[in-house]
């Protein structure tokens, strides 16, 4: 099986591309606020408050900005199509020696693409995706995708955000529910950090230790500026 | 010229992309998170504390997630590479098959395929390239990147949370603060929405609106949850 790997990169889908979005994001922000807000104020009651705001703000923010990206791109992808059956129609000739010069870009005489170049030109359709994959790049994106990616993106957000922020809920002294949080988080983002290397194929151990750095650095840093300037 | 639109999409640098990556949310969630307090607390010495908070675990965040993004990718291409050279020499021929197979799926017949097959096998290099792109789709990244792709994003991130949140450092009135943080916002996400039109061919307009529906939506979600459980 030489593709092995190939198949393993396919199973981390989109679905899970979103989930590893919001929730790496999610896990980390809302910690370090509540970290940062637990080096200002002793109640975490103004903890909760700003934390389930930040948790509001944030998922909203990167769900729809995730939803009109991929609105974005859908566009972008059918109007180059539009563009690139315009242009094999009127100008046939160009767009042939534009199909030539991919092939030369891979050290290829004309002689040799000369057959691939003529069988494209006598299929459209096959055509323009040869031109918006080798050409421009492009992979064609599911429109229908966008709105569960903003909510799986939003949602995925939420869910990591209420981890660190459950211990304040129910702690009412803030240093202490600040050690309990980063307890839960540490190991949540182990997890994650875990996870996410198994999907995406990089080693889970050395995923896992860069998650927690990632939050820990966070939370670290914003814990100081809180307490120096409050 | 038909091909006046790739030039205008070349131009949307990664530098670009990554000011756009990290303002985006930088502009919106210290905003919202703000906004969010405000609807809490009377004095915003608290809101700037948390602003700032918010702003320095948001920026290193996303900050540090794009630096191992990017030497996540730089890795996996070159596992990849190191993996397709490895076969090429091991099983050349199902290797050939896999070329076949790739413009077979544009339709064309193996008669026609053949003479490219036959002169990407003479030439190891512009083979390994081919099928990095096109079997996989891989395009190769530039590892030198992470680091700067990193400053930028979470840099951008920092700028673009301080315009929400100046007010609140210069008056003491949540409320008036508030107000004042939300004209200046939506000037800035309006600017900064058409600026990310023109350099991502969206409409300019139409963008400008995008990023002040999704500031406002979000700023406003995280004021009336603040406000309810305070």
């Amino acid at each position: 099986m030489p593709h092995e790997h190939v198949e393993t990169h396919f199973m981390a889908t989109n679905v899970v591309r979103d989930v590893v979005i919001g929730m790496a994001d999610g896990l980390t922000v809302p910690f370090a606020l509540a970290a940062g807000l637990s080096g200002a104020v002793q109640n975490t009651h103004l903890i909760v408050v700003g934390g389930l705001a930040e948790i509001a703000a944030g998922s909203i923010a990167m769900g729809l900005g995730g939803y009109l990206a991929a609105r974005g791109d859908a566009e972008h992808y059918e109007q180059e199509r539009a563009r690139e059956y315009r242009e094999i129609k009127e100008i046939p000739e160009e767009e042939m020696a534009e199909v030539g010069r991919v092939f030369q870009s891979y050290g290829m005489t004309q002689a040799e693409s000369t057959p691939v170049v003529e069988a494209l030109s006598r299929r459209p359709d096959a055509w323009v995706d040869f031109m918006m994959r080798f050409e421009l790049g492009l992979e064609r994106p599911d429109p229908a995708r966008a709105l569960w990616s903003a909510l799986t993106i939003g949602g995925a957000y939420a869910v990591g955000g209420f981890i660190p922020l459950l211990p304040y809920m129910l702690i009412k002294q803030a240093l202490t529910a600040l050690a309990v949080s980063a307890a839960m988080t540490v190991v949540a983002l182990a997890a994650f950090g875990y996870v996410k290397g198994r999907f995406t194929g990089m080693r889970p151990m050395r995923s896992a230790l860069q998650t927690v750095l990632i939050g820990g650095i966070a939370a670290g840093a914003a814990f100081l500026i809180a307490r120096a300037i409050s």
